[in-house]
């Protein structure tokens, strides 16, 4: 493609961008398609010859489009809502131009140098200590899977050399995790080849927060057992209902039993950049390691995930590999980031942040996020206030835990807990279904429970008061067709 | 940022992007920066308040720009040689502006399904049986990781469930691939707690092919000695001299014993796209999965590498895990790219992809890849033909091993293998040093290789003349220097 046709249909996108971001509203949030939809308009072959840029660009919004579930659209209230921010998507851009592969630091010195710089600030926004080194990775699953790996490499059991199989030598390993830790944390020990045997789901408290006592308990009766406990990850900002595991009671046991204490703030991490949230990161400067998500909560495009540790020495010993086409003369004198992960080739993720952060300011950042948290206190007070629902978990950020729970005379529990399950399903498809808001849901002792997570930068009041009216319409209609 | 304030500096930096490609030899391919320059021009701090958008731009260019060792210049012929195309370009663009979670198929019905149309195209543009699914990962090293986990499922040992640490009845798993095979492999095995000691490096011929009856051999040494091979990874197209495992041979091997055949044709998959080159997949279509990288030599940008699998449930066996808060009425009914790996969250990264299969179509990518192999046998036919240098490999493809030899009388064998190894890797610093190439370079029998690769879609002939010209320039000045 010629510079010139570059440059038109870079400003074509560019105005397709613009306009999108001005009123995603004008698309459903959630796709209205039906599966194969999409596949089914499309040629089952590839073309013999190229194709103009203009008809592709036309098919792109005929028929890609409609298909597109919008996570930028300020309604979007599901699992947890993200949003690319304009500075993000022009990173992404010149990130895109560059096709840097950031496996050296001599492949890409900006890459590798602005990933320091922007992970240190970062760092300091969100107030850990100065001696955590941070590594990106494209997800917290990723993030969370090398921390395990690290955890396991400080055991210098020679896992990284010898293997775990054809061993007697080694007894079970056991990692530890709240059952409300989010599932990454299993499909970590299950790509590890440590198993979901090695998964201990220690028992949560009323508010969703992992025991500290059970916790200590669980790991004696491990040790009696001949197990070896070796890893902790506790959760600040669990998926279903936000709630924090008490990092302090947990770093006191993982010091006293010398085990790796990972953190997965892939969600709340960005409330510490907000002064007087910052609390819900206490205990976390005691940590190994800790996961924090830009793309999810700082206005950054997917995919960047920023994994903090004191112990980077670990992590490099775990996974450094270098072949010989991969020496460089000044090796021993930088970072190399495929040395922290399994990962060869790396994109230009920092450019991204680092605009992200000076264009937003400290202020800036905190400001929205502090407007996300009073949306949703809003939210969960319309909530409490109303006889017609309630909520099913406190509300330390973004996040509301509520039902419906329409009284029907002289009901049994358990009647009325199917009801109230079938009911509140139902409700959820019928607003998903409007386009208008789209939310998830999760299930709190066992009860189906629908989460309302605000996060999008484009997200005001109106938006939140919509979603209320549209679920009390939605709850009134299917009363009344009973 | 307002949309007015998007669309100006979209524009504006679709303009730079434009200019960027138009001329990208006004910039030094490799970055002739110190390490630790860039990190040293920046502030320890971030801002607290937010900065306009323009200054970002400037600092962008002033300081971040020097800093990039430019993958998408004409003359970077490191490594394997890469590009971003302009569609592809476009594609990033609006792939970020989505920002899609493509977990689900519900988060993201477009790239669900578009995943799979583009990667049905690419199948049928490489030859491969109706019969392979395919999957996007970021990187080959992940999709490997992957391959050699659903090996290792298929095994039916419950290692997913049981994990590997703790248990008497685990043989030790062993995993075959040549010499020559990419560090990726090894790194796979790290990861999933096979070890090191789990790898078997099968020798290669003089044409740096593994040795299919050398590997035949182990395999059955292995098993005498109470071992359990349980995969081979065959290599398309070697990082070091692109050198093809001998796969019928190979399959046959695996067919026998009943292995896991994966093939790592990271690189050399793309090479398939030209009709007369696609014997290089021969065979393939027995493998039981095969990985290439779009984002290597088709011209996508980076992050894209497709596994394919001719047995997908086991990979989704291996690595399927629906929490509560992930359930969808659909879920039977789709697929959820999440069930396939370790990360939850996946990019749109099928747009850019159909959008150049469309842009160039068939013929247009072919003749690309095909021009390539040209220039590459071109340059091999200078070195041939000059006395002061020689070839180090055969040139399949599209890279060419290589290295200065000038004579000295008198010399011993092992003063002339010491003095040719020191004159080659000066003379790389010194080309490299230009900024008007940039080579990397590998070890063959010991010898201190150069490599040219050839895959920059802005690549023509003035160019490797030009690399030419300039090895010959800078040997001449050293043998001066004396």
């Amino acid at each position: 493609m010629s510079p010139e046709e570059f440059r038109r249909f870079g400003h074509e996108v560019v105005d397709w961008i613009a306009g999108y971001l001005a009123r995603p509203e004008d698309y459903p949030v959630l796709a209205q398609v039906e599966p194969g939809q999409l596949r089914s308009q499309l040629p089952t072959s590839p073309p013999e010859r190229g194709q103009p840029m203009s008809e592709i660009l036309e098919d792109f919004e005929r028929f890609v489009v409609p298909a597109v579930t919008h996570w930028n659209h300020p309604s979007f209230f599901a699992y947890f809502a993200t949003s690319a921010s304009a500075p993000g998507i022009l990173g992404e851009m010149l990130s895109a131009a560059f096709d840097a592969k950031a496996m050296l630091w001599r492949t890409s010195p900006a890459s590798t140098e602005l990933e320091e710089v922007a992970l240190d600030w970062l760092r300091q926004l969100m107030g850990l200590p100065a001696e955590f080194g941070g590594v990106i990775y494209d997800t917290a699953s990723v993030a969370t899977m090398h921390a395990v790996a690290a955890a396991r490499e400080a055991l210098n059991l020679h896992v990284r050399e010898d293997g775990m199989s054809g061993r007697a030598d080694l007894p079970l390993l056991r990692l530890y995790a709240s059952e409300q830790a989010h599932s990454s944390v299993e499909k970590s020990l299950i790509a590890l080849g440590l198993g979901q045997r090695s998964l201990v789901k220690v028992p949560a408290d009323a508010s969703f927060r992992m025991d500290a006592a059970a916790l200590k308990h669980l790991i004696e009766e491990d040790r009696r057992a001949g197990m070896l406990p070796f890893c902790v990850v506790a959760t600040v900002g669990t998926t279903s209902t936000t709630s924090i595991d008490p990092v302090p009671a947990i770093a006191d046991v993982c010091e006293r039993e010398g085990l790796w204490l990972h953190v997965d703030a892939a969600y709340a991490g960005s409330a510490a950049v907000v002064p007087e949230l910052r609390r819900v990161l206490e205990g976390c400067e005691r940590a190994d390691s800790l996961v924090t998500n830009p793309h999810k909560w700082l206005f950054t495009p997917f995919d960047l995930s920023a994994l903090y540790s004191r112990r980077l020495d670990v992590l490099r010993r775990a996974f450094a590999l270098t072949p010989e086409y991969l020496r460089t003369p000044e090796q021993d004198a930088v970072r190399n980031g495929s040395d922290y992960g399994v990962q060869l080739g790396r994109r230009f993720r920092s450019l991204k942040l680092w605009m992200i952060l000076r264009y937003f300011g400290h202020e800036g950042l905190a400001a929205l996020i502090r407007e996300h948290c009073r949306l949703a206190r809003l939210f969960a007070g319309w909530v409490e206030a109303s006889p017609d629902w309630e909520l099913l978990a406190p509300v330390p950020l973004s996040v509301v835990c509520f039902r419906a729970r329409p009284s029907v005379e002289g009901e049994t529990d358990g009647a009325r807990a199917a009801r109230l399950d079938a009911l509140n399903e139902r409700l959820m498809t019928a607003v998903n279904a409007t386009g208008e808001i789209f939310l998830s849901h999760t299930k709190l002792h066992g009860a189906f429970t629908l989460r309302l997570a605000v996060g999008n930068i484009r997200t005001n009041e109106s938006h939140v008061r919509r979603a209320w009216e549209l679920l009390n319409e939605k709850l009134s209609d299917i009363s009344n067709e009973g």
